[in-house]
């Protein structure tokens, strides 16, 4: 074990400085043709343009009556209807002065009409007459070609997020195929000898593996399945074959054993396969003991031991790395402010990330109120959390009824009530 | 068409009336068991137990000397380390007056010791001797056996959401296997003359079937994979059959055709198939003319033909229905207060959702501009929309200025920066 002169001379970063570390280095992987199905979450790696226009014709925006503006500025007006046009068919007549035409929504117009009136403005007579019961202005409610999109016109920028509103999109531009950036690879490895894997029988002095399951559902939120490389025990050979066997992904996921302690192989084994490492620690907590290494263009994290920490470093350093290497412009979890009810404990010099659950005042503002239990080791506390809260690294705690910015949890995404108020 | 009195006749529900009309027809499907690698995302539908304390044993909580306080109450003081400990170990000696042991973080403490004494408050000296150089509390750093989870207490609850923290929970329970909730069986169906499948060849008088396609993606964002069953034409017998084989679903989501036309026989035929209708229409815009209806356990949502309608419907009534039938409890998108950066159209009496962008003032508080395009036929700006805006019934609009509820849509969960000025 180092001493107390030793371990001041491994270089820590802030977080900023860590992210920026570790996103300089990364750009987003190569391109792959994927089906529209398999195409949400993932970002876009090509410019996508309009086929045609939309509407392809001026078409009627409401169920009524196409009509000459003229025939009915003196309404009530009586016109006679000589043809019913519906969405998809081609009108046959040209609308003379005194006639209309029962029109559907999304129905083009006939020749000669210019205004569509609602049916709730008009009243059906016999004989194919209809009351036109207000006058109308010149052009209303309709949609006029390509009012929504011109043909040849880009709909979508390389770098675009697929979102079910931009499937829409591709759909509406009849792709059935798209160019997205790559989902890498990501192995996940756990190290240390008291680890007892899932499938093991129970023994009693063994710690569960929570971190390989923990960060295997990280990176599945964000659309990836990794591959779970397994446990690693503290024998340098094993650890340096399944080292090897993970950097032959785009990124590798190791937990544990890469802490200063004489014990910790992982650091050392890694640079005898060449890997070089940026950052070993970051001032944040949880999360302190935390490296980041490039072997070409694998990407090797090795993140602390404990649970929680694990998953705050997946979601401070990993999920950034992860989101821009499939192409993603935004990569950090939305934030909200939330305005704390009680104070919080923070030490200047390093970030904290304080696991809170979120409601809100009679005001409808956010106030976020931290877990009892912050201890690193509490995993049932992680999974109580809604957000991370942020403790900035100026100041020595917060105090009950400060701002701070709450990361929004995977679960969070979500709230119980629709907000009834807002409604109303 | 009817006229504007038969109109009247049917009935009109408020989005919360429609919510809540829907939410009590619907119970979480019957629960199915999935391996851990296909948990995230579901509702647990089942209670969980630990099996083991955890930690197992009394732990160290950091990488140091485990000690007797009495020892170095009068520090600096010098004792002898007898053994060496790590995570994995089982501890072979008692600690005698005079003696530490070496250990690290996880560590079991051996017999005898009382405390932990970090690294970094000693100094190796020769043959196996450390020098602790402050006194250090008894009971510091140390992790009791339990203290984390007992053996035998409930560690999750039935109906709690499969996250990541809670798929490290289960790991450290030891549960490859977990009950959820069934996910529904979702059938989309598209319906109108006017209408080009994505497969077939290129109509300049047709309109692209974007419904079909944004709505398989609202549903896989859920965790969902929908059988897209085409597009019915306008002939009764045709969509009957298409219905048939819709209603053998847990839901069958319909586009277009369900309005109140004489050419619309969407409901007519759901009719005649045995459909209990609950409503056909609902005060919101986008979104007027949405219908639910029941055939026994089978939910049928009859959506708007604009795609931009039927998205903003799915999101305020088929979502959170969606999310109850697998079992969740939190079924409502995530909101945040944003305040106009100008003033809102909206009319008294029905709810509007307006699209909208994200960003923040000077303050860090979030702002929202509606976009300039607000046209329920605009399918690119639902995709260029971070959010939708509840602009409440009660009002004639909203002011610049005014705060409104914003609901977080699907690529708005994530953020382009880490909030820079809140880390430091």
């Amino acid at each position: 074990m180092p001493s107390s002169s030793e371990t001041a001379k491994i270089p820590s970063l802030s977080v900023l400085e860590a992210q920026a570390c570790i996103l300089d280095r990364i750009a987003p992987l190569d391109a792959e043709e994927v089906g529209l199905g398999e195409a949400l979450g993932r970002a876009l790696a090509e410019e996508v343009r309009a086929n045609r226009d939309l509407p392809p014709y001026d078409v009627s925006a409401m169920d009524g009556y196409a009509a000459r503006a003229a025939d009915i500025e003196n309404a009530p007006q009586t016109l006679q209807v000589i043809e019913d046009i519906k969405a998809g068919d081609t009108p046959r007549l040209f609308l003379q002065p005194g006639q209309c035409a029962r029109i559907m929504t999304g129905a083009p117009l006939p020749l000669g009409a210019d205004t569509i009136v609602r049916a709730e403005d008009t009243r059906a007579l016999e004989n194919g007459a209809v009351e036109f019961t207000i006058p109308v202005k010149l052009a209303t409610d309709i949609r006029w070609r390509g009012e929504n999109m011109r043909e040849g016109d880009i709909v979508l920028q390389p770098g675009e997020e697929i979102a079910p509103g931009t499937i829409g999109v591709l759909a509406t531009v009849k792709r059935s195929k798209v160019k997205v950036a790559r989902r890498p690879r990501v192995a996940i490895l756990s190290n240390g000898d008291e680890l007892e894997a899932l499938s093991d029988p129970f023994d009693p002095c063994k710690i569960p593996d929570a971190n390989s399951y923990a960060l295997m559902a990280q990176v599945q939120a964000l659309g990836i399945e990794p591959a779970l490389l397994g446990i690693a025990r503290d024998k340098p050979e094993e650890l340096a074959d399944f080292l090897k066997r993970g950097l032959e992904y785009d990124v590798l996921l190791i937990s544990g054993g890469a802490s200063v302690g004489v014990h910790d192989h992982v650091r050392p084994t890694l640079a005898t396969l060449g890997v070089t490492m940026h950052f070993w620690r970051v001032t944040m907590r949880p999360g302190h003991p935390v490296a980041f290494g490039t072997l070409g263009r694998a990407l090797v994290f090795c993140l602390p031991g404990n649970t929680v920490s694990s998953m705050v470093c997946f979601e401070q350093l990993v999920l950034p790395a992860l989101r821009r290497l499939m192409g993603h412009r935004r990569l950090f979890r939305r934030t909200i402010p939330a305005r704390l009810t009680q104070a919080v404990k923070s030490k200047q010099g390093r970030v904290e990330f304080i696991r809170a659950t979120l409601s809100r005042d009679a005001t409808g503002a956010y106030v976020a109120t931290p877990n009892t239990m912050q201890s690193s080791a509490d995993i049932l506390s992680m999974m109580c959390a809604d957000v991370l809260l942020v403790a900035p690294s100026g100041l020595n705690g917060l105090a009950a009824g400060a701002i701070a910015q709450a990361q929004i949890l995977e679960a969070s995404v979500w709230q119980d009530t629709p907000d009834t108020e807002s409604f109303t």
